[in-house]
């Protein structure tokens, strides 16, 4: 048996497809694009996508699909959302209800794909720079904070701005900064230095991902975070809506270092 | 009389030579880059362009004269460096000694001119994307400190990096940062943020300016500043050296934002 590649987006996609990937997309195909994925009924598609446009940092669109229509050529030629990432979550009126490796059982004539931007390529090209991310050395998830910043809400869409945070020391702090405001679709500069509680966040307590390692000296940097559209979805509870399952990303044809 | 303009840097550098203007220039000629000035012997004009080569951040080069020749041609056709500054400082053994407005009596055959990189076009910048700048808005000098961290040594050029900080919301320290890394010419990037201490600075005890107005929930950020290679002249303690007195610099025709 031929060892399966992950090098190209392409690849990955089609080890999803063929039932060949359903782990975490972490690492994989480097230099490209990874998104987070959001299906809809149209009927809350032209709300969504309004929820978007007003809070770029945390959901800078990368790909929407036509109303019914499972590909976009525009993110891989090849592609096809009911099966090219590696594991999905189906929530019903806001609640997550199945975790499932492909969707063609759950597929409506009426669904719209919203693919968004997600920080992994931020995090490859910190690495590339030699910065290190305290949570990818300690194997852990990066912790995830709801804030006291309310996103700018589109119809039933709304809810806190959910922030990553990063720690570094001063200098690496300065250069991650800079580094991540040339990759808006990873979410772009960041939106908070320093003190978490002027944006209501205790760091002990994350509400998504793993509790952080910080050192002493080291600068807690807090950048939007894709998990904010999965917030909105559940505030806005639709009857169905479907995601990616976290850290299960879609891997797109785009490279990820031209925003 | 006509009304003396000092809308090009062309326009201050003939009102200096003319004795129209011995003032600071900050707010001047806005667009051109300002440049500290440092007029050294010939028998130091090599360790100190190696010093400044090995220290860019504090002392990044707009020009070097040839030996004897006071003009910069590079830096604006008509500058004669002897009357183009609005007031200079002369050093003796390291310890100022005179200030004046031009320099004609104490010229040398020898003497090498090196001109370097100032904040003000940074902030210039600063204030054009409505960042507030908090010793400009209450009227004082900003607030330089001595730190813990020693420049690269060249010769007898020697001596702690020199700092100067603003402080700002955390919003507006993450855009200060990113754009004064697009600015190299006025010092780049911040060399530190966040906490004085670890870069051996105490906020209330400026070595240099005036004391610090600090906002509840700022950030205070640190540039590399042009008094560093100041501090390295008077370490070196040549028999004779030059400079722009304080605040008055010499305004070249390169633009500000132009790297």
């Amino acid at each position: 048996m031929d060892s399966v590649r992950f090098d190209t987006a392409e690849q990955v996609r089609k080890a999803c497809r063929t039932g060949q990937l359903a782990a975490p997309t972490s690492g994989l195909a480097q230099g490209f694009q990874q998104g987070n994925v959001v299906i809809l009924p149209a009927a809350y598609a032209d709300d969504f996508l309004r929820f978007c446009v007003r809070n770029p940092k945390p959901a800078p669109i990368l790909g929407v699909s036509e109303v019914g229509d499972p590909r976009l050529p525009s993110l891989g030629a090849d592609l096809d959302i009911r099966y090219d990432a590696p594991a999905y979550r189906v929530f019903r009126n806001g609640e997550a209800t199945d975790t499932v490796t492909d969707i063609e059982a759950f597929w409506r004539e009426d669904f719209v794909t919203f693919v968004i931007g997600c920080s992994f390529s931020f995090e490859t090209a910190l690495l590339r720079a030699d910065i290190p991310v305290r949570h990818i050395e300690a194997g852990r998830n990066v912790a995830m904070y709801e804030t006291n910043i309310p996103t700018v809400a589109a119809g039933p869409f709304a809810g806190p701005l959910v922030v990553s945070m990063r720690s570094f020391n001063p200098q690496d702090a300065i250069r991650a900064i800079i580094l991540s405001s040339h990759l808006p679709q990873a979410h772009g500069a960041p939106v908070h230095i320093g003190d978490p509680a002027l944006i209501g966040v205790d760091l002990a307590k994350p509400d998504f991902g793993d509790a952080p390692d910080i050192r002493p000296g080291d600068v807690p940097v807090f950048w939007a975070c894709g998990v904010t559209p999965q917030s909105a979805i559940r505030h806005a509870r639709p009857e169905i809506a479907i995601t990616h399952a976290p850290g299960h990303m879609l891997v797109t044809d785009l490279r990820a270092e031209i925003a």
